[in-house]
């Protein structure tokens, strides 16, 4: 198992991103090729003990950078450290490709430089969401802003198997984000989505699911255009931080408090961890020959570290393999019933 | 100033409407007409010193349920509270229309029995959104799952008129939601609804905002289609729940931290009362001759009492004179336009 890793890409590269890779490749005992500027990388990697460590150095003379557009640069930049980390997997001598970087450049790079999986129209990027128990996943968080009903379709498809291999639930359910939870309520989108959806094979698909309720458990896996899991998943992140920056303003307010808050501080801290999206591992493109995993720009270490479990797990559970046979799956089972009608 | 109120709608009518009622009734001396079944109005009152209030009982003998669907109770209820309340309104009785029911009923009910606004092609929902100093507007959140890139455009027009007034914000900033903060990062529909924007006399229009920065102040009024925005508003209700949750879990699951948590009880409660949605007076329907204000379906007393202050506000501040005006102008502005190019 080899893992390509983006070292330039992120707020933090190259030192939390190095940084990541070594706790990673200590725990989990994998391969990470460090991609990018060779100087640099050796740099970082000698504050560290990396005796008996596979953390081989690939050089990349160039970097996406955050504010490159991301078409562009993938184009133009072909020594940057994100198209040679994914030429790596696409010559095989990777098995997953794992960035803090740029979103859109991963994005591009990977459906130009890994490719799409044989009958996936559209790449989509699946995420874990918190919930009272856990979380859920859900996608597109982004790799697509409009969409076909038949996406959503295959969205649900590759949810599906991707929670039943890394989250071990035998039958995941599956929703469809709509603004509200009666049937019937939602864009034309989820509609037309919805008549598909019901008749999809290897799906436990329950209907709609409202925006409050994705915290309630209600679903295993929640598909929706990348358009709107982007604006949900920022808006979570917002609030979140919103109710901290409230809550740490109210509580240094009076000195009572603050006692308070000193003495609550472990169960604070538990409450910051259990939404702490650096535990989550970032989201993974799902839809490519093989596996991309964007961790968020302002990963640190553990972020990272999180993010190439994440690639590990999905390598080392084959979830390529079994997506492209689900994908299968819901083609032949059309065709199917084509020909029960002619 | 009469406002009519639905007696009937919401989780915990009618005991809590009325109790608002009388509540606003007191504090901003408006007459309310309590619209729904006489006896059980009259026992409600009955509860409270009502000496000197204005708050005469409104017979309707239906009542349009959470469960109805929309548009056909509308049409068949024809003796309901909101049918009955609506009808007020269009026959001048009334000044503004407040319910905590069915929200698709109090919108279809609004659109018939109380009718769209001259050149208005789509009425709206705004409602308040809690940010790091205080609040901005959003809408649509609900009222209309598909647009055109014209609707958004009276949307910012309308939120724009609603805010200065309301808010007293003199030049109101808005921005389109979106996937990104870059400008060109977007769906179609925002990106033809941008050009539109950006040459829409009388708004200050600054771009795209994504879901993670509405908390961070960067505009006063924030446009997007109503199942995007529902989407937005229903998971920031969500994330906030679970915090709120986990919190307590967290606090009470050692003794230490519940003393914590009792030293620090009231921060905790100021920072429920800043992201409390009671406080923010429901959602406003824009764009019909006359104001509908649709209170959370689960208000309590103090919500129904802040959803009369925000119609009574909009009534005394000429709403819907404002936001005629501001339409008129896009309109003669397209038109101006027109002959310079002809």
């Amino acid at each position: 198992m080899n893992i390509a890793l983006d070292v330039m890409g992120g707020d933090n590269a190259p030192h939390e991103v190095v940084a990541g890779a070594v706790l990673a490749a200590r725990e989990y005992g994998v391969a990470i090729s460090l991609v990018g500027k060779p100087d640099v990388i050796a740099h970082e990697l000698g504050k560290y003990d990396v005796r008996g460590l596979k953390l081989p150095i690939v050089p990349a003379s160039e970097v996406i950078e955050m504010e490159d557009k991301p078409a562009n640069a993938v184009r133009a930049k072909k020594d940057s450290s994100m198209v040679v980390a994914c030429q790596l997997v696409k010559a095989g001598k990777a098995d997953a490709f794992v960035t803090a970087g740029n979103t859109g450049g991963a994005l591009t790079a990977g459906i130009l430089h890994i490719g799409r999986m044989k009958g996936i129209q559209r790449p989509a990027l699946i995420t874990p969401f918190p919930t009272n128990t856990g979380f859920c996943l859900i996608l597109d968080v982004g790799a697509n802003v409009d969409v076909r009903p038949e996406h959503l379709q295959q969205f649900a498809v590759m949810g599906s198997v991707y929670c039943k291999r890394i989250m071990g639930v035998p039958s995941p359910t599956v929703r469809i984000l709509s603004n509200g939870e009666e049937q019937g309520k939602g864009s034309q989108l989820v509609l037309d989505a919805t008549t598909l959806l019901e008749r999809t094979p290897g799906i436990t698909f329950l209907g709609n699911i409202e925006g409050r309720d994705i915290v309630n458990d209600l679903a295993d896996v929640v598909v929706t255009d990348g358009f709107t899991g982007n604006v949900l998943i920022k808006t979570a992140e917002g609030v979140g931080k919103l109710i901290r920056t409230i809550l740490v303003e109210e509580i240094t307010a009076s000195p009572i408090s603050r006692m308070g808050g000193l003495l609550a501080k472990s169960a604070l801290r538990r409450l910051a961890r259990r939404i702490d999206d650096s535990e989550f591992g970032g989201a993974v493109l799902l839809g490519l020959s093989n596996l991309v995993v964007v961790a968020h720009g302002r990963s640190n270490a553990n972020a990272v570290r999180h993010a190439i479990r994440v690639a590990k797990q999905a390598s080392d559970f084959q979830i390529v393999n079994e997506i492209q046979a689900g994908v299968h799956e819901i083609g032949a089972s059309a065709a199917e019933r084509q020909s029960q009608i002619a």
